[in-house]
């Protein structure tokens, strides 16, 4: 890595200064297989973090973990006529195995529905046996010419919900709760707020009937597509012949649901809090959440700071802080204050001979409030008893930053495809609009200015309005956000 | 499944009991796709707390995770001769992707060395980056004919460790760490006693210098390998050119170490302490370690004892132990005593009308020590600040239970092959002799016997004695342990 190169700016060119920070903070590099990525420990860690914290709430609502095949049938993913659509293009083929070529090709899982499926109606028969909720954690791979580090890479980590009910509405409050759970967790986790609501029917999952969606604005005013929660009806049950019999005794198709996030969600971590020096990971996040530097010269200087250093750890941690010394001895004080900022740890402490004498120490925070001094020279104990609370504030303080950024970005108002077009081509970011649900406005808008309906925002999750007036003439029926996307 | 038939008893056909019991227990199922397994909630459950116990002894000796890609090109598998020796036959292979042919075949992962060791490559330069050490949590595949739930089959999940180090002995000491962290999690988690050694040249693993291994006394008296470690030498870091520059710089290359513990404990869980009721789940494992059945016969006795088995839940939890009430109305309590056994939970309560109006509950064990009581009558504030000591017990009980039965079947001062032959054909088990370390005399025991050669017990880890003669005639040289194995 290129470390002494300085960093690209984001203004010069946002999606340059992404591959650098991301291989430079060391969440991830490249593999030697085209598309597949390896993610680093710092970049793992931060993934771990999301998947127990999400597990969580996965298990608090009812959910259990599974694991199904990693290899498919092909003809499985042939018999829903939109999943097999969707997703041919981008399979990798097993043909041979064992030594020997295969009867029936195997695809690697690009998502689970027509394995999971095909289990469930082995294991269902009556209504006492829904609703089922079972969860995966695994590995899925699709496909990919343009990759990018968690934005885009053939092999990817996610989790899968399905979820199988005894009725349609079943169904509907499951997709919803999930999107609540999906929002409350990309919010008070990752510090990245998001528009929550419905895709329109081009851009929903292949299978469901319908998808409803978290989108998050990058701080290129590019939307990300955060997560999704999908309504399958009865498309896969019809195929899968997962039926049930009902308490009044009739055979029927069970209703079913599933809902995924991915590594792609360290990707927007990334590029909603990162800035010009590096990344910077929320605190619930970041597997180390204070670094303590030791500053020295002399040997005789070393040990008195070194020790206290280790006390001051002990003293973190037995306060709930994720807190480690860096006392490597062959870099100084500098090349680590700038090695832990590129990383993105919230905090770091120094500790130098004179600030042993006086019992107190540096704490300088990543990034501080507008206006808030940076360094702080705090007490010993004060620094202490106090990380805490400034942990907390500090993830409070990225999300509202986010937000703002966002409200900044936001358009409301745009009454034209040729206005949407200016917004987009000028300060950019998220444009509402009215819409009549007409899929040619959905197509002329993306023709005319390369930007796709993220969403039509729900009010049950924030603030909307109907516009009277549809953005491509003629009367709206809803409200429709557009952005530019990845 | 058919689970109003009587279950095979393990005396009649061990192999016909493990495999319905692995599918009453709802542990795991069949899949649709040959070889591979569904791991239904149950054993996943199991699975999750193996997981997260090795992942804190991983991270309390040093070890961060990462994630590394699911594909290998086919000419790094090539690279290192015994190891595509060992692997070759057992690949699956992606031929096409994103609707083309692949210029190189790639490979999905068998074990990671090939992949990881051309990444370290890149990431290590100096003796400044050494040590190494980092975990995978991952699926891998290995082609299989005949496959068994848990025990062989061509997809499972496992931990792979893989670590580099700037000397011999470091990684030889790294090795031996591992190993000890293997044991005493079997011991202290799984209840499954060990006998802790190196394996010979023949059984080591494809690429290794040397191959360390845990082997466990399954009840049929056959060996279960239930993880090794591995002290690769140079041999991986020569094909990979991971080289570094050491301390007095010289250009040197790394000496490598992986390791790994698989899904197949949780068969190795199952063999060791069902019986022919069901499964017994050791209670640090039991993703469910207290089921409470309400009792009731009228409307009105119900919301009575519903209520009191909720408040037990309640008070149990805040003991920290891990509790559901089974209040579903469509099973009468029988059917639910036998369910919960069959899953091997360890205890449970059980409170009916009477009990209530005395206070008490009957808390029941799924199996206790010979001569005890199975069913308490205890007031209810007793049987909850009993339970964690319970629970504890009956942990310990099985591994002492587990322990007595491999001594008893353990075989000391055998002095030839025909003697070896006839106590495997009778009483089997464990056989120890002595051997002058001569692969002939191990080709023949495997041969007249059907027995291989499990490991050169390791006296760091249990008491060995190396007897004069060896089994095979001549002097003997070290002590080896012989079995039938999975």
């Amino acid at each position: 890595m290129a470390d002494d190169k300085a960093l690209t700016r984001r203004e010069d060119d946002f999606s340059a200064w992404y591959n650098e920070v991301v291989q430079r903070a060391e969440l991830a590099d490249h593999s030697p297989v085209r598309g597949s990525m390896v993610i680093r420990p710092w970049g793992y860690g931060i993934w771990e973090r999301m998947q127990r914290a999400l597990d969580d709430m996965f298990k608090a609502t009812g959910h259990e973990n599974a694991y199904f095949p990693l290899l498919i049938p092909m003809s499985f993913i042939e018999r829903e006529k939109e999943h097999v659509k969707g997703f041919k293009p981008e399979l990798a083929v097993v043909t041979h195995a064992g030594g020997k070529e295969l009867e029936e090709p195997l695809v690697i899982r690009p998502t689970s529905e027509t394995i999971i499926y095909s289990m469930y109606a082995k294991w269902i028969q009556s209504y006492r046996d829904l609703p089922l909720k079972l969860n995966q954690w695994a590995n899925v791979m699709r496909w990919e010419l343009r990759t990018r580090l968690f934005l885009r890479t053939s092999e990817f980590l996610w989790q899968e919900g399905h979820t199988a009910h005894a009725t349609d509405q079943e169904a509907q409050e499951e997709t919803r709760e999930m999107l609540g759970v999906y929002r409350t967790f990309m919010e008070d986790w990752i510090a990245m707020p998001v528009v929550t609501g419905l895709k329109s029917e081009s851009e929903k999952f292949a299978g469901a009937v319908r998808t409803y969606t978290c989108e998050a604005m990058m701080q290129d005013r590019r939307a990300l597509q955060a997560g999704t929660t999908h309504h399958l009806g009865q498309n896969f049950s019809r195929q899968f012949d997962l039926t049930f019999q009902s308490e009044e005794g009739v055979e029927e198709y069970a209703w079913n649901t599933s809902w995924g996030v991915s590594t792609r969600l360290v990707g927007g971590m990334v590029m909603t809090h990162g800035d010009d020096t590096g990344i910077i990971v929320p605190p619930r996040l970041a597997p180390t959440q204070v670094v303590i530097v030791p500053i020295y010269r002399k040997d005789s200087e070393r040990t008195g700071v070194v020790e206290k250093a280790a006390q001051m750890r002990d003293r973190l941690a037995a306060e709930g802080v994720r807190v480690r010394v860096d006392d490597r001895d062959h870099l100084n004080p500098g090349a680590k204050f700038w090695e832990w900022e590129r990383k993105g740890v919230p905090f770091r402490i120094e500790i130098g001979p004179r600030d042993l004498a006086k019992e107190q120490v540096v704490v300088v925070g990543r990034v501080t409030a507008e206006g808030a001094d940076r360094k702080a020279f705090l007490p010993e104990a004060q620094a202490v008893v106090e990380m805490p609370q400034r942990l907390e504030e500090f993830q409070l303080q990225l999300l509202e930053t986010a937000r703002a950024r966002r409200e900044a970005h936001s358009h409301r108002g745009v009454q034209s495809i040729d206005e949407l077009k200016e917004v987009l081509e000028g300060p950019g970011g998220f444009v509402y609009t009215g819409w009549s649900g007409d899929p040619e406005v959905e197509d002329r808008v993306k023709a005319e200015t390369g930007a796709t309906l993220r969403c039509i925002p729900d009010p049950d999750f924030q603030s909307t309005e109907v516009p009277d007036r549809c953005v491509g003439g003629g009367e709206a029926r809803m409200e429709a956000m557009w952005a530019k996307a990845y």
